[in-house]
C-alpha cells in the first residue's frame, strides 16, 4: 500500500536534500575539529574547491540554482540531540567521551558559514572563509553535493527501468570486487568514501553490502551518520590540513620545518593507540622520517596517500626497523586510489611483514565506469582544501608532484625547508 | 515511513501466495476455455504434471506442505468483479465482447477442481481430473506454483545482499538482451512466460522492462492478469490441448484424422484476424498442411512450437505458395525455445518473407542461467499436459519426438493415421 503521508510530505520538499545531517562527514574531520578548536580556533582559513579533472565542466552540468539550494539546506541544519548523544556518549577507537563537553557545547551552536559561489571557464568557484574550526567542516558536504549533482545531471535522462538496470550494473560491479576480496584471509577494509560518493544512498548501500559481504574483514566507515544508523564503527585519524595550516602559519623558515611535527605533538596530547597514524606525506615521506622525533616511531602506524603506495609502505619498514621499533607490531593504512586488485597486491605483499589496512575511497562508493555512454559517471578528481591560514597561502608537496598545491615560490621555499628532490609522477584518477 | 498497516497485514498472512488472481494465467487459456465451454463441457479431462527434467527432483526441494498450502489457496480464488468487467469489456485482438456472457457468467461461479498429490522418485505426481473446461484452467497455475516454489528454495539460503545483487545480476542480464534486441526495426514481440517464470514478481518486472526498453516492439503479454494491471495488450490464440482432446475422442481413425481440422473448423466460426493461428504441429506439420483444407490456407498465420524453427518456417512459406497465398501477408509466429540470439536470427532470415512474431517464454521471464553455485536456478522442462479424455488416453507427436507424449502403442498409431516418419530429434531445454 501506498504511505499517503509520505508522499505528500515528499510533495511538499523544495529540493531533494543531498546532505541531510551535519555528521554526514568524515569522522576524521570531527576528530580534527575538536584539535582546532583547541589549539587553533581562531585562525582565519580559506577553504576552495578544486577540480582536478578540467574536462569535467561541473559549471556547465550542474544548474547553479540548484547547487545553492543544497548548499543553503546545509546552512539550515544543526546537531540533532541524538546525534550529540551519539558523539558524546559512543565509543570510539576503544574510547568513551572522545569529543570533549566544550566542543560539543560548540558543535551544538554550529551553523556552517556562508560560502562564495562564482562560475569561471565553465568550473565553479566555491570558496568558504571563516574561522577554522567551522569552515574546515564544509569540505566534505561540499564535495559529497557537487558529486550528486553530477550524478544526477547525468540520471536525469534515463527511463525509469533504465535507471534500474544502471544500478543493478552497479551493484553487481561491487558485489564482484567483495567475491575478490572475500577469500583473503585477514583483511581489514574501511569506507573512505564519502566525500566523492555517487550518492548519499548509494553509499549507504555499498557499507552494508561490504557489511554482509566481508563480515568482519570490513572495519567500519568513515562517514559518522551511517556509522551511527547502521551501528558500525566510525574509521579516520587526520588529515593534511593539519600540518598545511600550522605550516602556512609558521613564521619562519625554521618554524615552517618544524610545523610537521607541532601538529603530531598537539595530537600525541589528545590522542593514542590506532589514532595515532603519521601521515607523513605532506611536504614528503623520506624527509619527514628522516627528521622525525624518536616519540613518533614509537607511534602505532602510518597512512600512505600519495605516491606509489608499496614504495611508501617499505620506506615506513626500513624507518621502524631503522628506529628499533618492530614493524610486525605496526600499521600501515593504505588510502590513495585503491580498488580491489590494488588492495589484494598490497596486502599479499606486506601483510606478513606489518599490519595492514585498508581506507577504500572513490571506487568504493562511486565505481560507474563503463555503465554509461560517454562515461559520463566515471569518477574525477575533485577535491575542497584550505589554501590559505591567516591571509598566507597554504602549500602542499605531497609523493606525487601531480597532488602539489600552493603558489610556484612558496613550493620551490618548501621543497628546500623540507629538502624535497626530485619526485616521481603518478597519474591521479580519482 | 513504514506502513504499519501493510506490515501488520504481512504479519497475519499464512503463506505468501505465488497465484493471487484466477487470471494469472495465459490469455489463450481462457479463449480455449471458452470454446470448449462452446463445444465440449462435458468432456471428462485429466491434467498431469510432468517434469521433463528428470535431474530436478522437486519433491526433494519443494515441502509437500507449501506446495499444498498454494494449491489450495488457488481453489480460494474467484474471479474478481474487476477482472470480470475487463474481461467482458476489453478490446481484445480488435474486438469487443470477446467472451460470451454464457461464459462469463459460467467463470465468474467457478471454483478450480480438487488435486491428486503425490511424491514417486524425487517427483510429485500432480493431477486434476473434471470436466474440461474446469481441469484446464489448472494448467497454468499449477506450473507456476511449482516454479515458483523451486526458486524460492534455491533463494531461501541467501543474504539479503546476496540477493539483491542476484536480481541485479538478472535484471542485467535481461536488460543486455533487451539492447541486443533494440536496434532490429519492425520486431514484434510478446511475453509468453508465464507457465515457467522464475516468479510473479519477475515476470511483471520483465514486462515492464520491455515496455521500457522496446517500446513498440513489445506488443504484449500472455498474462492476463499482467495485461490488466499494466494497461497492455494481452496476447495469445490456441494449444495442443485442443487437437490432443479431440483427437482422443474421435471414435475411429477417420475420425481422428480429421480431428485436427475439426478443431480449427469450431475456432474459424468463433474468431477471425490475428486470433486465426495455425498451430500444425500436433501430429507433425507436414502432413497436417498436405491434408488440411483450402478455408485453412486463408488463415492470417502459423505458430512453429516445435522441431527446427526455420525448417518450420520454410515448410509454411512453401505451403502457402502451393495454395496460391501471398506469404508477405501471413504472419508465423515463433514460440518454442526462444533467447534474444534465436530471434534476432529467426527475424533476420524471414522477416523481408513473411511478417514473424515472437511469443519469448522461459527464457525472458526465467533466465537465472549461471548466477547461482551449482546452477540451481536455471530452468527446466516442466509441463502439465491433459493426459487422458473421457478416459482415453491423449498423445501428441509434435515436430521434435523429445516432445512426443502418450502410450507407445497409441503413438504408433496416430503416426500412422497421420503419416509421420523420421523426425528430427531437437534436446529439449525449457
Amino acid at each position: 500500500m501506498v504511505d499517503i503521508a509520505t508522499r505528500v510530505h515528499d510533495h511538499q520538499w523544495k529540493i531533494d536534500p543531498i546532505v541531510r545531517s551535519l555528521i554526514d562527514t568524515d569522522f576524521y574531520k570531527l576528530l580534527m575539529c575538536q584539535s582546532v578548536f583547541t589549539h587553533r580556533r581562531d585562525t582565519q582559513v580559506t577553504f576552495s574547491l578544486i577540480n582536478r579533472t578540467h574536462r569535467i565542466r561541473l559549471a556547465d552540468l550542474i544548474d547553479e540554482g540548484e547547487l545553492r539550494e543544497q548548499l543553503d539546506h546545509i546552512r539550515t541544519l544543526r546537531l540533532t540531540r541524538g546525534e550529540s548523544t551519539w558523539l558524546r556518549g559512543n565509543m570510539f577507537y576503544g574510547k568513551r567521551a572522545m569529543f570533549r563537553p566544550d566542543f560539543m557545547e560548540w558543535f551544538e551552536g554550529l551553523q556552517l558559514p556562508a560560502y562564495q559561489l562564482e562560475k569561471r571557464d565553465g568550473q565553479y568557484e566555491l570558496t568558504f572563509e571563516g574561522s577554522w574550526p567551522e569552515v574546515m567542516l564544509w569540505e566534505i558536504p561540499a564535495l559529497s553535493v557537487l558529486m550528486e549533482l553530477r550524478s544526477r545531471a547525468v540520471l536525469s535522462q534515463m527511463g525509469k527501468f533504465e535507471l534500474q538496470v544502471l544500478y543493478a550494473r552497479a551493484m553487481t560491479k561491487l558485489w564482484e570486487k567483495v567475491e575478490r576480496l572475500r577469500p583473503t584471509p585477514n583483511l581489514r577494509i574501511a569506507d573512505f568514501g564519502t566525500r566523492r560518493r555517487h550518492s548519499f544512498l548509494w553509499q549507504d548501500w555499498c557499507v552494508q553490502a561490504m557489511q554482509e559481504g566481508l563480515g568482519d574483514a570490513f572495519v567500519g566507515t568513515s562517514n559518522c551518520h551511517i556509522a551511527m544508523r547502521r551501528d558500525i564503527e566510525a574509521i579516520g585519524t587526520n588529515a593534511h590540513e593539519l600540518p598545511m595550516v600550522y605550516a602556512a602559519l609558521a613564521e619562519d623558515d625554521n618554524a615552517l620545518a618544524r610545523a610537521p611535527y607541532d601538529v603530531l605533538s598537539d595530537w600525541h596530547a589528545e590522542h593514542d593507540g590506532n589514532l595515532r597514524i603519521i601521515l607523513p606525506d605532506t611536504y614528503g615521506t623520506e624527509g619527514f622520517l628522516k627528521n622525525a622525533p624518536d616519540w613518533l616511531a614509537g607511534w602505532t602506524g602510518i597512512r600512505i596517500d600519495s605516491g606509489d603506495p608499496a614504495t611508501g609502505a617499505e620506506t615506513a619498514i626500513r624507518w621502524w626497523q631503522e628506529r628499533g621499533e618492530d614493524p610486525t607490531k605496526k600499521l600501515v593504512i593504505f588510502s590513495d586510489g585503491l580498488d580491489e586488485e590494488k588492495i589484494l597486491q598490497l596486502h599479499a605483499q606486506f601483510a606478513h611483514r606489518t599490519r595492514v589496512s585498508f581506507g577504500w575511497g572513490t571506487l568504493l562508493t562511486n565505481d560507474f565506469r563503463g555503465l554509461v555512454p560517454g562515461d559520463a559517471l566515471a569518477p574525477f578528481s575533485l577535491v575542497c582544501k584550505a589554501i590559505s591560514a591567516n591571509g598566507r597561502p597554504t602549500v602542499k608537496l605531497s609523493d606525487n608532484p601531480e597532488k602539489a598545491m600552493g603558489p610556484p615560490d612558496q613550493i620551490d621555499r618548501y621543497k628546500r625547508v623540507f629538502g624535497v628532490g626530485e619526485q616521481q609522477p603518478v597519474a591521479v584518477v580519482v
